[in-house]
């Protein structure tokens, strides 16, 4: 694990690290923001997935979390949003191959030499930032945005008792029925639509539901929302199997940062009492 | 003026404007965040001024000063930092040109036409911003970074009725005697440094201090700091003048937006403190 950048701010520390990963076979960038408490003791950890184009440093620049993090005694780790480099697949496209992983493992070629993205999360990074930072193991939360989003949901509900809080900024929460997913598991898992249920927000409410409310801020001036994002499926299903929700439809509201950042220490409060109840 | 995006944020409205500006001869842009409370009433205002090869966008995206200008009812302008475009004359270097006008009139060719961003911003984006949103023209305040902390404070002490408050972070506080100053006084003013004391703001601090308290964070960690940022003279300055100031040194802080976010709330405090007085 190799330092690239370190930068004081509200009284903790973010770095940014480079670390060789074994399943993504590429050189991995992520960012950890650590607050003040963990100099003393282990500290609650948040794990934010960003979305399509992203890496690292959204969320870390602009989004306002770590006042938030700072503000709660909580660390962030923001991972990178795909594999990334020469030799790595990529696409003209902006919502295919790098920057755009959807946080799942890819068995279609010529993706699934690299894009492991899950495995890679719930695995490897896992296993390195906890052993590598004060973490508490136990007081794991996850969120994310839009793509990162349905990553953040759909890893919640496969791995509650790792990420016992979840929560999303207008998330893709039925990717089988919208066209960002419907290209990119065509590509990433194949056109046989079975394999796409496990990576599918709506379809893993609605068989396996977790204990936790799943809170969503949703801009209604989204420019994505009617298409995309579709969160009637979602509700529908939530309904139907009992996981708790609460979706926020926030009026004026766009799909930037400048939503993200609005909202954003009211889902650290979400995950924060969550993990501390 | 025409707009060129805008975003609800934090309850308020961000908005960035193009307009065509008489002083500097060119296309202008500009960004305005109105709070909630501007929709009913006239707001304070406070202008940010960014550091070299910025625009308005850093202090908009990673300052976080939309979370603290909204919590405290407040107004932010944030011009860029020099004219721009084809037509518009430029240095290879990232301290000379466009993206570092240093708020002064320039007098020496090829600079004069275009470079005359203190009399831009004090007159015509002035006129422009009160005539065109509720701003309480009485209820001003300036601050800004590094090159911009070298404009806040040298506008404060030239137009102190007008930017009645001023803080600043990692500020250039002695111009006449860092490199990136007699680089660019040299360039935009000549070799003859009598015209240079006008745009410094120790000799300023020194010669006409103002009434208000002049808010300074600064890293500790920050590499430009000794060589650069001088604040010793302009202490001396203070303080053989009488001006008022608080110089906060933040051990481990460095120049960066990680730095100035983290203390963003303390100088909207400062300034509405000041406003409200």
């Amino acid at each position: 694990m190799q330092s690239v950048e370190k930068h004081r701010s509200h009284g903790g520390t973010l770095e940014v690290f480079d670390h060789e990963s074994a399943v993504t076979g590429t050189t991995m960038r992520f960012a950890v923001f650590l607050p003040r408490e963990a100099e003393k003791a282990d500290v609650p950890c948040l794990w934010y997935l960003s979305g399509l184009t992203c890496n690292w440093s959204n969320v870390m620049e602009k989004g306002g979390v770590l006042k938030a993090a700072a503000a709660r005694g909580c660390a962030i780790i923001a991972p990178d949003t795909s594999p990334r480099g020469e030799g790595v697949p990529d696409d003209e496209a902006y919502d295919l191959g790098q920057g755009a992983g959807f946080y799942l493992t890819a068995t279609q070629e010529p993706w699934s030499q690299h894009f492991q993205m899950d495995r890679y999360i719930t695995e490897e990074l896992q296993a390195l930032v906890t052993e590598s930072f004060p973490i508490a193991k136990d007081r794991q939360g996850i969120f994310g945005h839009s793509m990162g989003g349905h990553g953040a949901i759909s890893l919640h509900l496969k791995h509650p008792e790792l990420y016992r809080t979840c929560s999303a900024f207008a998330p893709i929460t039925a990717p089988s029925q919208c066209p960002w997913g419907q290209k990119a598991f065509t590509a990433y898992l194949g056109s046989d639509n079975a394999s796409w249920a496990q990576y599918d927000s709506a379809i893993l409410a609605l068989k396996q539901p977790s204990e936790a409310e799943i809170l969503i801020d949703q801009g209604l001036d989204d420019p994505f929302l009617s298409e995309q994002l579709l969160h009637g499926i979602f509700e529908d299903a939530c309904q139907t199997s009992g996981q708790a929700y609460a979706l926020r439809r926030q009026a004026g509201y766009d799909h930037s940062y400048y939503f993200i950042s609005t909202f954003m220490d009211d889902h650290l409060r979400h995950h924060m009492e969550g993990l501390t109840a």
